[in-house]
C-alpha cells in the first residue's frame, strides 16, 4: 500500500514541535523503539511498516514501500517500522526524592541523554523550563532508547517552580563546593544549564548550594564538561552511596 | 577573494579519512576551537575566514566569501572560519598512569567527547583499536572542543597492545565487580567498546578486572548507558579518590 499525501504530510510534520501539538502526536523509529513504547502506558496511534512479516498483532497497522518509509524517516537508515503515538497528559510534580531540573538545554541528543541517565539512576522527575527542546522531538525519542517511557517529564516555569518548592536546590558551578567532599542528601533538585551559557543568573539566585566537579588535567584546561557527561558524574555522585 | 576549484575540492575532501591521510591534513572549524588550535603544537597550514578583520596576524589566511565558506563548512551555522593543519606523527605509548582504551567506537560524538573527558580528568593517552572512528574527523574536531590539542591519541592493534602490556585492564560489563565497591587504582587500562556490541570477545578473554556500574532504576531498567556517560562515570569514579 502507499501512503496518501495526506498521511505523508501529516507525518512529516511531526518534526515540527506545533504540529506536534496541533496532531497531539508523535512518532517513534525502528523495531526495538517501537516495541519498548507499545509495551508502555503510552497511548498506541498508527504503525508504519515496510516489512510486511513484522506487527502483526498491531492493529492500525499499514505496510508502505521502503521509498515511503525513508520519505517519513529521519534516520539515515530507516530500520523498517515508525510508530505514531499520543502526547501523553503530563504528570504533576511531586515534590519527594531526587529531582533533575533543565535550564534551556538546546541539544535533542543531550535531553535524550539526560533522559537515559535519569531512568539508569532511578530518577523518576525530569522538570524542564519551557523553552528546553521538546522531548517529543524525534531525536530526543531516538536518543533516549525507550527511557522517555520510564521517565515523567514535565515542563514549566522553572524560575517560579524552584522559589515555591522547599527542596534543596543543587547547582554545578565553575567554584562551587567539591562535589567529593559534599554530603549530598537523598531529596533535592539537580540543576543543569544551557550547552554555551549554563545556568541563567535569575536561576543562581535560588540555588542553595553550589557544586564543582574538580578538574584534574594539569596544563591548559578543557573549559567545561558537556552537559549530559556533567549530568551523569553528579548523578553518580548523589546515588554512589544511596 | 574566491576558492578556486582546485582549493575547494583539496578542503571538501578532507571530510574523507583517506584524502586526511593523503594530503596529511584535517579542518578545525569557528573562531575559538581555531584559536586553541593555532596556540597548540600542531603545525598550521592555511586559515580561511569569511571576516577580513579577524585573525590578521595569521600568515597563509584567506579571505573567502560567505558562500564559500558554507560550502567547504560542516557545521549548519558556520562560524566565520576555517583552518587547515598538519595531522601530526602520533606519539608513542607510554606505559603508565592511567590509559583509556576504545574498541571501535564509532560515532563521532561519543569520540570527541571521550576526548574532552580524558582531557579533563587528566587522561594523557588515548589508545584506540585500528577501526575506531579516525579522531580527525571534523565531527571530532568538533566535538572535542580543542581537548584534541591536549590528549595524545594513538591507533593501534588493540588485541596485540593487551596482550604485551602489565598493566591490569578493566572492562564495564553488565555482571562485574560493582564499582562502587571497587579498589580502583592509580595505573591501568579502562577498556570501552562499540556503542552496539560493547567489547569484543577477543578483548574480554584479556581483562583482568570485570566492573560495573550499579543501575538504581526499580522497574524496567534501560539496558545500558551510552559510551560517552558510562565513560564519564568510570572516570569519575578512578579519579575521584586519587
Amino acid at each position: 500500500m502507499s501512503l496518501s499525501k495526506v498521511q505523508l504530510k501529516l507525518i512529516t510534520s511531526l518534526l515540527q514541535k506545533k504540529y506536534r501539538k496541533k496532531h497531539n502526536l508523535f512518532m517513534v523509529e525502528g523495531i526495538k523503539g517501537v516495541q519498548e513504547f507499545l509495551n508502555s502506558k503510552f497511548e498506541f496511534f498508527q504503525l508504519l511498516t515496510s516489512d510486511a512479516s513484522i506487527f502483526l498483532e498491531v492493529e492500525n497497522r499499514i505496510v508502505i514501500s521502503e521509498n515511503d518509509l525513508k520519505k517519513i524517516s529521519n534516520l539515515k537508515t530507516p530500520n523498517k517500522v515508525v510508530a505514531l503515538f499520543r502526547i501523553p497528559e503530563e504528570d504533576i510534580i511531586v515534590n519527594n526524592g531526587l529531582i533533575v531540573a533543565l535550564d534551556e538545554v538546546n541539544d535533542p541528543g543531550n535531553l535524550g541523554t539526560i533522559i537515559r541517565l535519569c531512568d539508569w539512576f532511578g530518577i523518576d522527575q525530569l522538570i524542564c523550563s519551557k523553552n528546553t527542546v521538546d522531548c517529543f522531538n524525534p531525536k530526543v525519542v531516538q536518543a533516549s532508547m525507550g527511557s522517555l517511557t520510564r521517565v515523567s517529564i514535565i515542563y514549566t516555569d522553572l524560575d517560579k517552580y524552584l522559589q515555591q518548592t522547599k527542596l534543596p536546590k543543587f547547582a554545578t558551578i565553575m567554584d562551587g563546593e567539591n562535589i567529593y567532599k559534599t554530603k549530598l542528601p537523598k531529596e533535592g533538585i539537580i540543576i543543569m544549564g544551557n550547552e554555551a551559557n549554563g545556568i541563567r543568573s535569575e536561576i543562581l539566585k535560588l540555588v542553595t548550594n553550589k557544586i564543582t566537579i574538580p578538574r584534574f588535567g594539569e596544563f591548559q584546561k578543557t573549559e567545561s564538561l558537556n552537559v549530559a557527561t556533567a549530568t551523569a558524574i553528579v548523578l553518580n555522585e548523589f546515588k554512589r552511596n544511596s
